[in-house]
């Protein structure tokens, strides 16, 4: 390949929207470095052997000497190699002449991907040889002197963006992988983001950044915490899945407003996407209400929102929770597109069709339906035989499919139970179009609700396969989820309650009194921070009344409060009404910046079975080393770990 | 107790100087927040329901309608009482019109320490009522109303400072403790210095925050790691001791400057002042010598210092490990006092005592002294008798004290051995003076040293206990240690070696030819940073040679080089060369806040035997909830469990 072709190669990958990035990677990096570098904020070169960074250099540097430490990551007949370092690419002219051979030999023998240092000149690129895809484009350096400071084995795969290689392989070479350009923008973007957040809780309102401890005690229902034998006996410190204790006990001892980046554990063994530990941007404040968390949220966001993006536009709009279900039939609707769950029970009330009056007659019985605009032209009947299916397989529903034609010339079974005048009620209320498809379900409410929620999502996925535009990558849609219900039945047992969040939620003022009465229908005051579909947080305003919170922990949830005695004495101390929220970081960074995973926003993750495929953790352990803890292995017999070999079979490594 | 006496004497409390600071720490939190209240920055009550802190309230604020929120501190004879909030104090006037009567009952009938909300108007105190100590002791709040908030049942100890309680009460209560000023003042100064250290490592120098894993692998000697047992039989994780691998990976993933506030854990058992968990300011550098890494961190510490302490001078001085030991006896010098340990050899060169010239003849033989200015003033014969014994004890070394008075008229054991130009000569050396007393040992260098670095110390407390201030509280005396071994004898086996630091520590240039030929005489790149005699940081150059790297640690130091294999192939693939550093966050925190304690700076530390004595941590774990870990406990025999309760007796709890 020539190397004019490949530098366009290059830049044309570097440029090309990475997941749902739309800006070119490097690029970006570039402008916010040259933006800042006119000020000399922040110095990228403060302390170290280089002059300038090789991604900084730009026609306003010519004619300067510089000394630039970097990758070799390209080389053209020993004429002109390509440096790297962690702001960009520059082009290097290795000098041709006798008095330079020394230069040329160290320049020319390296292999690809050793480090040097150079020391040289800016020039201008000779007219007609500027890259204008490249940032540093313009110019390219003439050596003088160079230094190898050390030399690399060939790398098991090369550091270009459009060398697509296994995330397994990406994952055991991790060190490797963080020398992508999108590796390098997602981490630095994070630490940019977290650092703005910070000043806006810190330095523009006033938070005290408390570190709270990380080896705890386990949590009443606290079966997914990892555990860390101590060297006493029988006696486990627990990993906390949150700082929630710590951060209501700070309330209460009068820090008044409080955020940790808190890292969280959770062992969830091997679920797809999650990690076994995790950030999370952990807040509370005294004094404050469900109004004042969202302001102060909205303006984090806002304040914190990377300026490469379209801004954040706040307030974000809310909804409860019973909207949500019936609208979007999730508590995390993705809002940047329509196709909402309408309920058409009205248009169906009379209708002759046994099946659909049945539905009907029983408890919260609907009829509902979603409308896919252009469904008839974008989706293939094998598709919506698929989803008929899925309907029937997971929720046991029957989906009638309609479509729409003109003078409503319908397709449909359902079209037979309708008489015209019903199908134009329901046209209109569908606000359906020419080949628009209707899909129609019939059951309980919440089940009819999910339902559509699911295939709503589903007819999405297949409407984008098709090229419609529906979830615009570059669109951020917030959205506030409230009102939720404070307890719901427990799976195990439904005539028992569970807490539909954490048991220090605040029951919703209005709903108060039926806690004695109808606890199951009490509304709490927790609130869901919802991103595109996505759940990215969630907090409360928590219980600060002793009685109370003993009255739902013992009376209500039946929970063992011997492991929270601390925290019942607290709230008999003057605890402060308080309320708090915990958005993901790593869930929010992997929206940002468009990442396939939360993996690709994390330096060093784990695999999903919760594997460092790197360094190979978790190892095994001489037995000497378990004694101190008092604990020994307990092997499974060979039957069980069969089984256990198998179940891990399901879930090939990454 | 009158009130107006009562005010002045917790004023009094919270002026006067609490451990080592010497800031009222009320009045330091009050005019931090005055100041930048001018500016409305930050905002201590957006978002929530009072419109100011009691602490800012200032003459300028007189005629204003304020909302305060806080706790019921004091009530005098049901007119006055003092709220405080986060910010401080503030005096409030109980309205006695009947028109206010249920204002007035509410806020006489709340228990103390009891939470509520008041509005009322800023008002002038009464002439000759104004309270100069107080920050808001020039105005008084007129309530118009009153909400109760939160009633208080009776506190186990007063929220006031010259109420001495033990410390684990304090701990037990943690929440009520943190309502004190001086907790207050420590976790509000730690957060506001990290802060600025971030500004300084993220703003202006380009650092990347980036968040390492907990749960890793075990090291190499990582016996003091916490382990975590996987859903996998017989895997564990790790609790790294510090991100030390993930840095250096970090440096030849192209990251080039990271830093990251660190949670690290290391289990040492029962140390007094350490604890299980703790954190430090780690940070690594590309392409950096020992000279940038010092650059940058005096700049960072500079940068972050707290206002209300003297500026940090820099550059800070360097000493080589050499030095500090022959001129302090430890490689931690507090170098706010001089009373330097001085080699006295020559003068006794030809002296006829034969213990002396016996110790002169050995390998290393010395003699060395100090000189405890006015000793003969301030020490007592019993002091000086106890000093010469824990030599004898702990040391297996004599002690003479000498005592100068006037004409060399000495009194000592030692005077006998000398002739009148050594006695002028010993007194020239030590630059002694009359009342000067002399402590004289003799034996190998390393031990001498030792032995009077100790005696160094004990001799500045006792002459502190007279009232002599040597080491000025509001002095912070840094100095960099340098040079250090890279490698010690091992203490079980002094034939072989051990790294004096971590394996990783690259080699001082100097001395690399001697890896080869005489590998313990070989200096290293490790430097510490040491603040008025306690280590507040360590780093290093890193080695980037893989060969270099594997020679160190399999023939010289014959670790098992498979658990780090993943680090040595890294280093093959273009390790530029690197470096970096480690700030123990605590430990520098209880020096800047005058602690006694680092427990004093963490919200909710871990009683010296790592129990949380407010929830009881580590706590006992039903045996099914080890099942999915495979583990189990190993009871000891009712043998050890006596000799481990006799051994747990010698360390009662805090």
């Amino acid at each position: 390949m020539h190397f004019s072709s490949w530098l366009s190669q290059l830049c044309k990958s570097l440029s090309r929207p990475i997941g749902r990035t739309t800006q070119p990677i490097w690029v970006s990096l570039s402008r916010n470095l040259v933006l800042r570098s006119q000020r000399k904020i922040p110095e990228f070169s403060s302390f170290v052997a280089r002059t300038n960074t090789c991604g900084e250099l730009r026609p306003s540097h010519l004619g300067q000497e510089v000394t630039l430490c970097g990758w070799i990551q390209y080389r053209r007949q020993n004429v002109f190699l390509v440096l790297r370092d962690c702001h960009g690419l520059v082009q290097v002219i290795i000098p041709q002449d006798e008095s330079a051979a020394s230069v040329k030999k160290i320049l020319c023998e390296a292999p690809l991907e050793s480090v040097v240092q150079i020391s040289g000149t800016v020039i201008s690129r000779p007219p007609g040889q500027e890259n204008p895809k490249m940032p540093t484009g313009a110019i390219e350096i003439k050596v003088k002197t160079a230094e190898l400071l050390n030399s690399s084995k060939k790398l098991p795969f090369e550091i270009k963006d459009f060398v697509k290689k296994t995330e397994a392989l990406r994952l055991q070479y991790r060190y490797l992988d963080l020398r992508s350009a999108q590796m390098q923008y997602n981490l630095r973007l994070r630490s940019q983001m977290v650092m703005k957040m910070r000043e806006y809780l810190c330095n523009l309102h006033g938070f005290v950044d408390v570190e709270t401890p990380t080896l705890f005690k386990r949590t009443p229902g606290g079966a997914k915490e990892f555990l860390v034998p101590s060297r006493e006996p029988g006696k486990f410190y627990s990993l906390p899945q949150s700082p929630q204790q710590f951060k209501q006990l700070l309330m209460i001892g009068g820090l008044d407003r409080y955020f940790q980046v808190a890292r969280c554990y959770r062992d969830e063994g091997s679920r797809p996407d999650r990690q076994p530990e995790f950030t999370q941007i952990d807040i509370e404040m005294s004094f404050v209400d469900q109004t004042g968390i969202r302001n102060l949220i909205e303006g984090l966001l806002q304040y914190s929102w990377p300026s490469d993006k379209d801004p954040v536009v706040i307030p974000f709009p809310s909804m409860t929770f019973a909207e949500a279900l019936a609208s979007y039939g999730t508590d995390k609707p993705d809002t940047r597109f329509g196709m909402k769950i309408t309920d058409v029970s009205e248009v169906f009330r009379n209708t002759e069709s046994e099946f659909l009056q049945d539905a009907l007659s029983k408890p919260q019985g609907t009829i509902k339906a979603i409308c896919v605009q252009e469904g008839a032209k974008h989706l293939k009947r094998k598709e919506i035989e698929s989803i008929r299916k899925c309907a029937t397989d997971h929720f046991n529903q029957e989906v009638l499919p309609i479509f729409l034609k003109a003078n409503s010339n319908w397709n449909s079974r359902a079209a037979r139970l309708l008489v015209e005048e019903q199908r134009l009620e329901l046209t209109r209320i569908m606000e359906a179009q020419e080949d628009d498809v209707v899909f129609l379900t019939a059951g309980e409410h919440g089940k009819t609700c999910s339902l559509l929620g699911k295939l709503r999502l589903e007819c999405a996925d297949l409407l984008e396969g098709r090229g419609v535009v529906l979830r615009d990558p570059t669109r951020f849609s917030f959205l506030w989820v409230v009102d939720f219900p404070l307890f719901l039945p427990k799976e195990d047992n439904p005539s028992e309650l569970e807490s539909a969040h954490h048991p220090f939620t605040a029951p919703h003022p209005s709903d108060r009194h039926l806690l004695y009465t109808a606890p199951e229908k009490v509304r709490s005051q927790h609130y869901d921070l919802v991103l595109n579909g996505n759940e990215i947080g969630g907090g409360s305003i928590r219980i600060h009344d002793a009685e109370l919170q003993r009255y739902i922990l013992s009376t209500l949830l039946k929970e063992d409060v011997t492991l929270l005695s601390h925290l019942l004495q607290a709230l008999d101390y003057g605890a402060p009404p308080h309320g708090g929220i915990a958005l993901g970081l790593d869930r929010l960074m992997c929206l940002v910046t468009g990442a396939s995973s939360i993996r690709d926003v994390i330096a060093f993750p784990k695999s999903f079975r919760g594997h460092d495929l790197m360094s190979n953790a978790p190892d095994s352990v001489p037995a000497e080393e378990l004694k101190p803890y008092h604990i020994q292995v307990s092997w499974p017999t060979d039957s069980e770990a069969e089984k256990s070999s198998l179940n891990h079979s399901y879930h090939p490594e990454s």
